[in-house]
């Protein structure tokens, strides 16, 4: 590809502004009050995908948020890439811990990024590593590049477990047919390691609820006299886990994969800096199952973590009260070949059946999705693996991710294509967390490594 | 006494007007945001002990709010009575559950409470219970009848751990000195059961902090990697309890008082329907230490409960995030014997010996006090006794209480006098529960009743 780094170096400045402003809409799909602006989002996008040269721009109807697809088709006898990404975002929760305000984008230099990055919410995940697919979309048209046919699907539901993309898949299978997917929602080890993500866990997310006596109580008169819901519940969680830190529910490593010593050998030979680790998150020690590494633990072992817990007082002072319900949202990680409804079922019964008479328990579903992993002899794989070596200089290595995006095995599994996981963002950026940021960096790197992809990727299915 | 039944049935609706407009001001002492609301309470009740004649009234600053003192020395040969109370209330939380708004009082009739009750936050504990002693006196002074001296001494911060209380007195031992202390702020057994609380549990009210990492962090990266701190905090809570329900912090029952098999059984004749209990409650069966009995449980054993747990992502929808940190409210219920302040550091070392590495905790205590147990054998309880003989037509029975007033230990240990604990609310009134009430018919019996203690114990003292 000609031009490219000229062109990214003269059209640097708007690419940001772009972004910045698609960063200002609070898009979070999680909570009802931002409607009005998950749905502006959604046309910002549409407006995006016309003004670099698709030629059919939607805004596609679901029972949920609306998926914007675009297209253009150059020629029927080359292959088609299917770019998919989201324009919904994670609540920005707690908000006191932004050193500036989730929605109002700032460009800070770090340690990591001496070149700045972008702290909004969104920035990486995943507004800024979909945006420069429309960026490496632009220069490709601009220039008279475009080696083959691509497609993009940019959904709102992403951070709420893509309920209505599944069914829209489904519905369009010869619409969305193409022979690649391609994805910018993961990480890379760090910008002198760039990494492809082969490998994504499961997920299966769930409420629950116990309660104990119909209405609050005073801790004096009753105090260890019925169930408290909060005690109840803490030891149920606890429960869930044995001294060596595996999953006690029954049934729930009957499909994990294990993987041979080899495997597991090839594994460890990733960068990995344990004393940077810990000082990075500022603990002590790490903590997880015995007999597996840190990078084992986030990637090939299935875990399960309280993501939220309530219930009782929990205002200023003190109130001496036993609490009639008590809350926890718990999320478990999956690994290729556990079913994320089977797993909830498990979960379900076995949580059931822990309860103590004196309490009842509730165990909603929230969402789920399936594990993934992708080989690295595929024509996708070999095709990316050349454009970061134009890029970075050095050829990526094939890493399994722990976080999950559900939809994967689904594309799979519909149209009968493989994913291909090509993310620029570093797990320092705080997605999910305060001070989320984008790398200006990785994200100019993104926009100048993704032509190549199409290069590569139309010259390798020759 | 003459007159008192008179009185009352002239005087009724203008005693519950103004007890409904004192409930009417949300004087939450927990609460910061309500320190007007406090302040305006205190003035409130120094006008209305004004208004029923005694003849010192004052407010008294503390470092937090102020104590209104009243006293009315008709002869320095009588008995002195000290009465107690207090004008502040717990925070209503969660207000979604209750029924009319709880500063908004309304009258309406119950099961327990044929003759109507006043719902309102503070209507039994213990703006509804302070105020019938100011009725009875307005009785007394208005019909001639005081036969003794009195001295009251009201608080706006029993509901945060009486803190500037325990200086008050210690500073003015002569001010306050009685021959007897009368309190009510505790219940009684039912209506036609009427009762003496003759014991209180004291308290241990601590908040704990567990911190992780030091940032939110997505849990699909991190998950099982490093120490949730929710999960580690439900660890830790549930480990406080053993599988017979003991408590498990070392050193917590050494000087816990066994009762004798006689005393146990003399306690069991108490009248105590345990379906009716766990029918009140919607509860399947009742929970607690194993070896003990309901009302053992809740009076003469120790207890450690939640109050309120918190920790990351608690609103609509999921979010997949392992939190920093997580907290609880824990306070134990304490019995004679255990001191309070010992009992809070072996709770803050066990605590911080139990933490796993890769979190770190913080332990804080709130505030505390010692149990009291009071004999029968002293001239107050008989006169209390005798009292309750004339309006309920039944001799009250003895009762150690579950609930804990940490003042009244300090009250012996200062002014050298005993307290007599004269409870007329319900264990089923709700109280630091959302809808919280008292009966009208205990509103009156409580004024009734009031007057007769003085006389009797004035001529038991002769």
């Amino acid at each position: 590809m000609n031009q490219i780094k000229s062109y990214i170096a003269e059209h640097k400045e708007r690419f940001l502004t772009e972004l910045i402003d698609i960063l200002k809409i609070p898009s979070i799909s999680a909570d009802k009050a931002y409607k009005k602006d998950v749905l502006k989002t959604a046309d910002t996008i549409k407006y995006s995908l016309e003004k670099v040269g698709c030629d059919t721009v939607e805004i596609c109807k679901t029972d949920g948020y609306p998926i914007v697809y675009a297209q253009k088709i150059i020629d029927k006898n080359l292959p088609t890439i299917l770019v998919y990404g989201h324009y919904d975002v994670q609540p920005p929760d707690p908000i006191n811990l932004w050193d500036s305000p989730p929605f109002e984008p700032v460009i800070k230099k770090t340690d990591k990024h001496p070149d700045g990055a972008i702290f909004a919410r969104g920035a990486c995940d995943d507004k800024g590593q979909m945006y420069m697919h429309v960026k490496a979309m632009e220069f490709m048209t601009a220039t008279n590049q475009l080696p083959c046919n691509v497609k993009f699907m940019i959904e709102g539901e992403e951070e709420v477990g893509s309920a209505n993309l599944a069914t829209f898949v489904k519905n369009n299978t010869e619409k969305l047919k193409n022979d690649v997917i391609l994805i910018s929602d993961t990480g890379m080890i760090a910008n002198n390691v760039p990494s492809i993500t082969t490998g994504l866990r499961g997920l299966s997310y769930v409420e629950v609820e116990v309660t104990g006596p119909n209405r609050d109580l005073h801790s004096g008169l009753y105090g260890g006299a019925v169930a408290n819901p909060i005690n109840i519940l803490t030891k149920m969680i606890a429960s869930l886990h044995d001294e060596n830190n595996h999953i006690t529910i029954p049934g729930f490593y009957d499909n994990v994969e294990e993987l041979s010593q080899q495997e597991r050998a090839e594994m460890a030979k990733a960068p990995f800096n344990l004393d940077a680790y810990k000082k990075a998150l500022d603990i002590n020690a790490v903590y997880g199952e015995t007999g597996y590494t840190t990078n084992e633990r986030n990637s090939i072992r299935p875990t399960l973590d309280v993501n939220g817990i309530w219930g009782g007082y929990t205002g200023e002072g003190a109130k001496t009260v036993i609490a009639s319900k008590a809350y926890a949202k718990i999320s478990m990680r999956l690994v290729p070949n556990q079913d994320w409804q089977n797993i909830t079922k498990l979960f379900k019964t076995h949580f059931e059946n822990i309860a103590p008479q004196g309490v009842t328990v509730k165990v909603t579903p929230h969402h789920g999705g399936q594990g993934y992993v992708t080989p690295i002899d595929s024509v996708g794989y070999k095709a990316a693996s050349k454009a970061y070596q134009d890029t970075f200089g050095k050829t990526p290595i094939p890493q399994r991710s722990g976080g999950s995006i559900p939809i994967v095995a689904l594309f799979e599994q519909e149209l009968k294509s493989k994913t291909i996981l090509m993310g620029f963002g570093l797990d320092s950026d705080a997605i999910h967390s305060p001070n989320e940021h984008f790398g200006v960096w990785n994200y100019l790197k993104g926009i100048e490594t993704i032509p190549l992809f199409y290069k590569y990727f139309t010259e390798l299915s020759r």
